[in-house]
């Protein structure tokens, strides 16, 4: 009912992660109503996104050089890996600028039912990592899901010939958390790890 | 902390309506993650839409001719003429295929709140169809809204002049709506417009 080619705009954006019919629909008639100068800029940046964005050698962060930032940088301490499902979640780290160390990218968590085993996840370039005594701290930072925990367990014991420290995030109260709001299962963890003040 | 051409990639997501930093940065990093191909599919649907998509030179509904499928129909009955606010209007009608005549597209409704006045909307244009004796009736469908009730007002008293039947939609429940659901105004309305049924 609408013309062909806003009909397939609509089609190409619903395929978006989080974009129905109905966003597809608003987003569609606004590039239109906005004109051709827009689409171009939104066009090109697709492009330019896809083509120049690769994943670093070392650690499958995404970077637009062979090496990312992160493991050009020679001021990082390069003794502590933190291994992380998805590039996001690197960012979630450097965003609060309380990390020092190094990246792994996984590329996911293992997981039967999607049918991610551990051959696809980035798992000997971790290993190739240890060799070599630079690295001294492996930390497990995927995610606190089933998943998440189940890939971490089977890390551990992956990593653990290697003879490095392994960890993982503390489990707890968010801070500025109200402990009303917050599951029981975190609450009883959280219980679990407390620690002395006096 | 991204690369350059996915932070600028998220910028020009996020000015999308309804698209907020984080819904940028997941479609963004799927964008990159499912590669080339798909950027370019995306890409070109956004430039044909732009490039492709004008208002027709009758009623300003968006059209890839110079006159829309609906306005070039001989088939439909061209003495009602249907004013709605925005070419999503018109698609909501043609969804249903229970009108039959022609549609006028605004570009939008009377909102000095918003700095649009009359002259902003194809009024001028709505009065050059009402020449000649073709059309009967004009159904004033903008939304049920202050704007779109004012705007109605307005056209009501600019168009009477060319004596043709005006008419609005009905005010009501909605079919499946359930009563307690129905807020107290249409509930009003709905009880004002009430019809004998024996």
């Amino acid at each position: 009912m609408y013309p062909a080619s806003l009909s397939k705009l609509m089609d190409e954006l619903s395929r978006l992660p989080g974009i129905g019919p109905k966003s597809a629909q608003r987003i569609a008639l606004f590039m239109v109503k906005r004109g051709p100068q827009d689409a171009q800029r939104l066009a090109e940046a697709l492009l330019a996104a896809a083509a120049n964005t690769k994943r670093c050698r070392e650690c499958f962060s995404l970077s637009e050089e062979d090496l990312c930032g992160v493991c050009a940088n020679a001021g990082r301490d390069h003794s502590v890996i933190c291994v992380v499902e998805e590039p996001r979640d690197v960012l979630a780290f450097e965003r609060g600028m309380s990390f020092r160390g190094l990246y792994h990218v996984l590329g996911g968590v293992i997981s039967p039912m999607d049918g991610i085993g551990p051959e696809q996840l980035h798992l000997g370039e971790l290993l190739n990592r240890l060799r070599g005594d630079t690295v001294k701290e492996v930390i497990l930072a995927t995610s606190s899901t089933i998943e998440g925990e189940a890939t971490a367990t089977y890390l551990a014991k992956l990593i653990a010939p290697a003879g490095v420290n392994i960890s993982r995030l503390a489990t707890g109260v968010p801070v500025g958390g109200d402990l009303d709001y917050v599951d029981e299962v975190t609450l009883s963890r959280a219980l679990d790890g407390r620690y002395r003040v006096t």
